[in-house]
């Protein structure tokens, strides 16, 4: 008998799903659409796949080869779109420097990923320098200028990127690998220890953008042909959630900004309304930026530029203070969520097919969870045993979820890797609530969490319903010890200037009281205490750094029974 | 020295594109969006999803397992989308029965396939019943009738589609199958010789749909969540040009139209637009029932409806005559193609970013053309020699592509499989011109070539330029064998039936002189002779059977000199 599995003859090429072919589809079928670099310069996608090619000269005249980790500190900006695919498409590893870690942390992450070459943005100078004599591994470091002059510099041997670039050719195939192959890696910082290595294959990229792409563009957020995306989440966090990757897949405009600068980003938006009073342009962003974007003391004077964007808030919860404001702008507000593990993006909240004819009101609840799963991905609620729990919007279990973008382990991390992948589901550590749309809402990230008398409180849910009164700028929800019940709840409140010497506790109370009453909160979850700052510390990706703020406060409940 | 690919530890789920993870996202994230067949009936996709688990009982009951063959044959419904998953869902191959092919070509399939159960919609029991001894390999028979009445027949063991499903249980457990398990087998019936046996991967149909899903929906053909779909090209066809998996990957809606009926398209429409009047509905089909269906006796009854739908012809080209008509009725015209190889699409006639202040005939004539490559898919035109012909839109080549979705062979035929894919490009037969937007236009398909002095000459063209003519309502442009060229071209007319009786050659003749003077066709493509018949014979998929025509003028230019 034959074997019937040599009757499906297979002769064919096995297309691959790799970077390159991304950046050489946008440029073979959009290369006269661009992308603009802090609204001064421009690059179409023809420009940035030749310049792709030169840089992969360049690099390969360093000894760039498969397998060959580089490590790069950039803003965003279409050089940084360039390295996103010449360094994984020539077979490297590119691997995303976070320039706001620590020097320590930097110096450890560049040693353990045995980065061998480091591309450095001149702001950043100064960092690299200052732990030069630490880092091991590096044998060559590209400066980039916008100026093109290289300042005094310890690092050696140091290029200028655009001097590299005009040297070399452009020129360059670019291999058939497999698409297993590893594309990049990003370091995560958890509470405690050091920081671990996230790894993403070109399959995991491609699958990730196409399908998050297609499911936004289908969507309305990103529209081909005539959207623009905005990402102001910065490019050397997660892949940009992999904005740029779909923004080129899908030949549409990209506004890279530098620096962020809350004024540079109205005034791209001023620009391109200008030229296109109706390009849809869609923005990502953490919280804290759209608050500096929405109460920019000049507002007013951008607000007519303010149709037809939308704001997808990620990393964080999307405040109802903030989004309400988004909506008084005209600004369509959205939630996404993800982590450095996950490529990054595992849920957005799209409205669907049914809620049509829902009140408003019902659909910004709805937009301001965390956001549903795309397909072939995933996610589920569980309690401690990994059942799914009830999809009441009330009993509160871990997400897990798995998908073919995922990291498959941390670098070099047995052990990590094996918590991380229990049981075959990627664990996020992430505290949710799943409704009967199967979009969750989560309620405590990153441990961040409050246990009181051995019950669960919402953060979150605290920090979002304090956000909305009317006198408040900022507010985070810390866990305090305390002996009775272990942990409590105390806020931490950034008035606005013009409240900054009238808010009290007391004021607060009862208008948490108010929510009580409605059932929105628990009666127990009022903070203990009311503490008002001036600035609540961020972390390097913007969030709040609750980690920075406990042991602040830690002994602030010490006396209390 | 460690193993570096060591260090990048991989202990996590590594999840596969198949299709049962596109209809269980479907069920679980969209469960009240729905199909309607026929305007009658609706099924959700929770629904759909509970009667896959049923199918799949029932036939793991007829001892299909991993790898067994089950051929259908079935007009466009809920349950054959029922089958399009549950079939490669539970391992087995979906094989796509086209009825109108010869009853000689049907067994041949079934047995060259070794197909062991076949489902059979009552309207084709008397094709089966009737080559019921020539079939060697079935060993199950499935009916599927609306009424649930089984009439007489030879087939045994026989069994009816719902009564199977009613006493199968809707627990179901899809295994975790290797993405690059076979999922579909179409046969394709070229101009000579046997069908030949093409076949799919689940991550083939995957990435097909992900990637023409997401760009059809981001460019607004298909837009989520409010789209709908109409599939007129049968479901039997290359999989309905996916249309049913991309509709369900984007949880959007699906009007089933069963046997195809103009009549019913336009009322389903009408149904549709009474419930969502605004509700963006996509048409997909040849252009010969486009015809019926902008030529409908009725259409003047059903023109307020027409508004936001769009209608994408592929199989053949798109006549201008039919896109300006539809265009007077409001319906927005675009082009496709592809071919069974193919999975099938390969190419969207999409505007792109920079065509937005295009005078729409520009538009338009780029919309006519044949459609540009997805992401992940590379297109050329080239000469003999395998170099690509200029971008001039002049200069005729063949077109080769490769992309992941395409079979990599064909079935038990090695031979014509090294054919189809020589050099690492799959051969399409087909002639185009390249233009600088990388959007080919096909002059001419399936080797219907006329080479009249060693030249080319398009017939598409030809065909397209007499589609326009006020008198012709069809045109088929074949070559026919002449003495001293070689071949020379006819023309076989169809007159409106307002016009039978008073159209010469002369008329024709004359009419194309004036395209000579654009300089839009030369003057030796002129045909040698128009003739005027009553009905072009055509294929089992809807297009001019010229195979049927050639034979019968083959002596018309005999005494030409």
């Amino acid at each position: 008998m034959d074997n019937p599995n040599d009757d499906f003859i297979d002769v064919g090429y096995h297309y691959q799903l790799t970077l390159n072919n991304i950046i050489e589809h946008a440029a073979r079928l959009h290369p006269k659409e661009y992308i603009v670099y802090r609204g001064k310069q421009r690059e179409t996608y023809k420009e940035v796949f030749e310049r792709c090619k030169r840089l992969s000269n360049a690099l390969e005249g360093l000894d760039v080869k498969e397998g060959t980790k580089v490590i790069e500190f950039e803003w965003n900006s279409h050089r940084h779109l360039e390295m996103y695919f010449a360094i994984p498409s020539m077979g490297g590893i590119l691997h995303l420097g976070n320039p706001l870690l620590t020097p320590e942390q930097i110096a450890y992450i560049i040693n353990h990923a045995g980065d061998e070459v480091l591309i450095v943005n001149k702001d950043f100078l100064p960092l690299i320098d200052g732990i030069k004599d630490k880092i091991k591994t590096v044998k060559h470091f590209i400066l980039i200028t916008d100026d093109g002059e290289i300042p005094e510099t310890r690092l050696d041997p140091v290029y200028e990127y655009e001097d590299l670039l005009k040297k070399s050719s452009s020129e360059y195939r670019y291999p058939d690998l497999d698409e297993n192959t590893v594309a990049t890696m990003c370091y995560t910082t958890g509470t405690t220890g050091d920081p671990k290595g996230c790894w993403f294959t070109h399959r995991a990229l491609s699958i990730h953008s196409i399908i998050w792409g297609g499911y936004a563009s289908g969507y309305g957020l990103t529209p081909a042909p005539y959207g623009a995306t905005l990402c102001i989440v910065p490019m050397f966090h997660v892949h940009g959630w992999c904005i740029p990757y779909m923004s080129t897949l899908f030949g549409i405009r990209q506004l890279m900004i530098g620096r962020t600068d809350p004024t540079i980003v109205l005034e791209m938006i001023k620009n391109e309304r200008k030229e296109d009073p109706d390009r849809p342009i869609t923005i990502f962003g953490v919280a804290s930026v759209l608050r500096l974007l929405i109460y920019h003391p000049e507002i007013e004077k951008y607000r007519r530029y303010l149709g037809n964007v939308r704001y997808i808030v990620g990393g964080t919860a999307f405040p109802r203070g903030l989004a309400e404001r988004c909506i008084e702008l005209g600004i369509d507000p959205y939630s996404g969520w993800g982590m450095t593990e996950t490529c990054p993006v595992m849920g957005l909240t799209l409205p669907k097919s049914h809620m049509r004819d829902w009140p408003d009101e019902k659909i910004l609840d709805f937009k301001l969870r965390s956001g549903w799963a795309a397909p072939f991905e995933e996610q589920r609620v569980v309690d401690a045993e990994g059942r799914d729990v009830p999809r009441d919007n009330k009993t509160i279990g871990e997400i897990v979820l798995r998908s073919p973008w995922c990291t498959m382990g941390y670098y070099k991390d047995l052990k990590k890797s094996k918590d991380l992948w229990k049981d075959g589901w990627l664990h996020t550590g992430d505290l949710a609530l799943m409704d009967e749309e199967e979009n969750p809402l989560i309620v405590d990230r990153d441990k961040d969490v409050v246990k009181s008398g051995g019950e669960w409180i919402s953060t979150l849910t605290l920090e979002d319903v304090l956000s909305k009164y009317p006198k408040v700028s900022e507010v985070a929800v810390i866990g305090v010890p305390h002996k009775r019940y272990e942990e409590r709840p105390v806020s931490i409140i950034v008035p606005k200037n013009e409240f900054k010497d009238e808010m009290t506790e007391d004021e607060l109370r009862r208008y948490l009281e108010g929510y009580v009453e409605d059932g929105k909160i628990l009666k127990w979850w009022i903070p203990e205490r009311f503490i008002f700052i001036d600035e609540i510390p961020k972390t390097s990706v913007g969030k709040f750094d609750k980690k920075a703020l406990r042991p602040r406060y830690k002994d602030l409940l010490s006396n209390s029974k």
